[in-house]
């Protein structure tokens, strides 16, 4: 057993199974649970995002966009917004829950995987809920579905007795009310949604407000409280590579979702190339343009969104009940980006409303880099406890994550603005602006890059002894002083 | 850096860096690749599997299953395979590149999404391909994006000067034919077709022949060779983890496209259940029963065999070539279930196709599961490179291994045999069985464990003292022995 008894306190991997330990108990039967979490975390992301699709698969043709049409994209979103608050909801406990199981058998392994199929049994409860508001069956399916989830990680937690009741209280909560509510379906469904809401939104409330208690009684002494109540052990912070993991999964869908799209109704008929565009393919792949451009851009924004993440978190050594709050709402506003997509895509030939949906794409994008921002100010509060050295106030990478973070945020109110004051702005500039924001990246890199070096070489006048120390510590990096 | 220096060799990670390291260097704004390599995992794990969605959309209805038809899925399962195989040796020669570039910067890390997103572009040249297969604008396309592809890889590896001669040649070797076969396609494009299927089919020719040529040679020398040929680096083995994290988004992709069909087609709408079933939406629902049923089997299915595949790399210490292009092959099967899935619930009601589905369902999972079945046979040609001591002949966890890896091919086999002979066999009765597999697995570790703890029995009989130091050894795993 190596991996647990380093004389480093394994900085990387926090929480869960060191994974060059995990094959040594592969003999016995008992395993690390490492790969296990990795692929529930894919699922879980996949399920959460997923459900975005029948919204932008609801076909919108501008002139006949009526009632119906807004019923049933209202319905849609409710049912993409629900589904991912339940699944973020039902991650956050199974990531509870396997931060105490350290080892799992086939047993455990297989009552997972019967986890994982009602879990993913939800989004369908979700959208008999929508379609039939007033029949309790979505509500009573809902409930039991929750009830299984919760009897089969009480099933998985049954094997390890520590911190059992302490488990089995925050578990549980959950199929409680879920039973009383698929009681009061029968013969009273008004009280059984209110119940229901209650189950998805009671740690989002919790979270908030424990938040707000910590901010107003004193700001040393809380992160510790609120850490303790995450995750059950004052020792062990909220484990850090499975929020990574799980935000990983969600922006590798997203950003996958946009090339079904291409593939399914971008490919012309052979028909309509034949009689419309005298046999040219080009010519008709040309009407399609402005969505090739469309994919593009999105995917750059998707690609450059997880790029921010994931320098962020490089500088994040434990992430704290707020910011993974932070996080799973900026994750939602990802989930959003295909109907973002779809709108400027769908509108792009509209000249009228093609105003109002670069308008809808840029509120989606700020609200998603805006979180994260948030994210990065959360853990500046903290941040002898949260951040890397190197990040924290006054460190070598503090300004260039500030300014990285703030891009996304400032490009999308400054595309906004120019809708209101531009009247020949348009969905093509939009994207081209898209695509145009990873090369901001690479100048804002090589402007922080050479300010720094100017600073370095001013200091370096004064102290050359200093700066030759450095340039010894760091011998891979030229540049940076 | 505690994490390269541990005083055991690392059994768990291989290739990859080590996670414990990777926050260490962030400070300088150069990173471990561990996220990235993820990521990328998980985006061309989504991107090789989600081209199965538009097969699975195509309506058939078996009054007018006619030729436009099957011509429409024959090029919709077509597309599947090429990208399928194509993703495949994309991730390869991206694995390949990223065993060699332990560290990233920022730059790196956009290069990187720059060639996922030309990845993500490939399927739709297929489509236009297999559409237009006379217009050379699908292959030129095509032909663009794996040069860009090549160029991106080849920045990346400029980077770092070791191996470089040997990357070019392997890396670029695509994207060079991909150029000449540019350049016939404007004026002979059968050429460019054959060009192309050697770039798409050369590695796994590649693969096999050096496989056939070592099995006749010797047993001994060859492994060594081919591992070189994989890895540029004869100490470093295949990257087992990242076989696992392609591996694991195939799976979770495959499990969660079933729920998706079913939110979106079997939601009754509200007006039909008023006129048709009185307002019971019940009544309605169980018109839908079989989708239910089916939906739950598949799951089930792809559940176990990711179990399969788990418990299998749990006791491979190494993943050899030949062990790679097998685990593609079954991953490539495990991407056609939702195609099983749709074939046995779309003709659910129809008796007379009913059998058919079946058993093209039955062919897909036995494909799968022979295919992982052959991974462990071929481990075990080498058992003493490729196992774990406990999975070797006579260990304690061969016997078992054996058996969870026969179960799946024996009961398609057995469900194939019985759509033969059983008139009344139904897909309701497949399902049931697909749902009552897990359980089979678990009586069949609660039989192995009962026949080892029988013979432990008699041995201890015999040798009381062995038995009591063997106890000491697994107090974890009371019934082992």
């Amino acid at each position: 057993m190596s991996g647990p008894q380093t004389p480093e306190p394994a900085l990387g991997i926090q929480g869960d199974a060191p994974t060059g330990a995990r094959d040594e108990d592969a003999t016995d039967g008992i395993q690390h649970s490492h790969r296990m979490l990795s692929f529930s975390d894919a699922l879980l992301s996949i399920i959460a995002t997923v459900m975005i699709l029948p919204v932008t698969h609801t076909e919108i043709s501008p002139e006949q966009f009526d009632k119906s049409i807004q019923k049933l994209l209202a319905t849609r979103i409710a049912v993409y917004l629900m589904t991912f608050l339940i699944v973020t909801v039902a991650w956050a406990a199974h990531t509870r829950l396997f931060q105490v199981v350290g080892k799992i058998d086939d047993t455990l392994a297989l009552l997972n995987l019967a986890c994982m199929m009602t879990i993913t049994f939800l989004p369908f409860t979700f959208s008999l809920m929508v379609t039939f508001p007033e029949v309790p069956l979505g509500i009573f399916l809902f409930c039991m579905c929750v009830i299984t989830i919760g009897a089969v990680q009480i099933e998985s937690s049954a094997h390890r007795a520590l911190y059992r009741q302490h488990i089995l209280g925050i578990v549980l909560r959950g199929p409680a009310l879920c039973f009383v509510a698929a009681g009061f379906s029968l013969f009273f469904y008004p009280l059984s949604y209110l119940l229901m809401a209650t189950v998805i939104f009671l740690p989002y409330v919790s979270k908030v407000s424990s938040w707000c208690k910590g901010r107003l009684v004193g700001p040393q002494e809380p992160p510790a409280h609120s850490m303790e109540f995450f995750t059950f052990d004052l020792h062990e912070p909220l484990s850090k590579e499975r929020v990574e993991a799980f935000s990983d999964g969600v922006y590798a869908i997203v950003a996958t979702l946009l090339i079904l799209d291409i593939c399914e109704d971008n490919v012309p008929d052979p028909r309509d190339v034949k009689e419309k565009f005298h046999g040219s393919l080009v010519a008709a792949l040309s009407v399609y343009g402005p969505h090739f451009l469309a994919y593009f851009g999105s995917f750059a924004t998707v690609g450059l969104l997880w790029f921010a993440h994931h320098s962020l978190f490089l500088h994040i050594r434990k992430a704290t009940q707020s910011m993974g709050l932070l996080n799973t709402l900026s994750l939602a506003f990802v989930g959003g980006l295909p109907l973002a997509y779809q709108q400027t895509s769908a509108f792009a030939r509209q000249p009228h409303d093609e105003l109002e949906s670069v308008r809808i794409s840029c509120a989606i994008i700020f609200l998603a880099s805006i979180f994260q921002f948030a994210i990065w100010t959360t853990a500046l509060l903290h941040e002898g406890e949260t951040l890397q050295p190197s990040a924290r106030f006054g460190g070598r990478e503090h300004m260039f994550m500030f300014a990285k973070l703030a891009l996304y945020p400032c490009a999308s109110l400054l595309a906004f603005a120019s809708t209101c004051f531009l009247s020949r702005f348009s969905t093509a500039i939009f994207h081209l602006m898209q695509i145009a924001v990873p090369f901001a990246f690479l100048l804002l890199r090589l402007l922080v890059r050479l300010g720094l070096a100017l600073l370095c070489a001013m200091r370096g006048l004064a102290q050359p002894a200093t700066q030759a120390e450095e340039d010894a510590h760091a011998p891979l990096l030229p540049a940076a002083c």
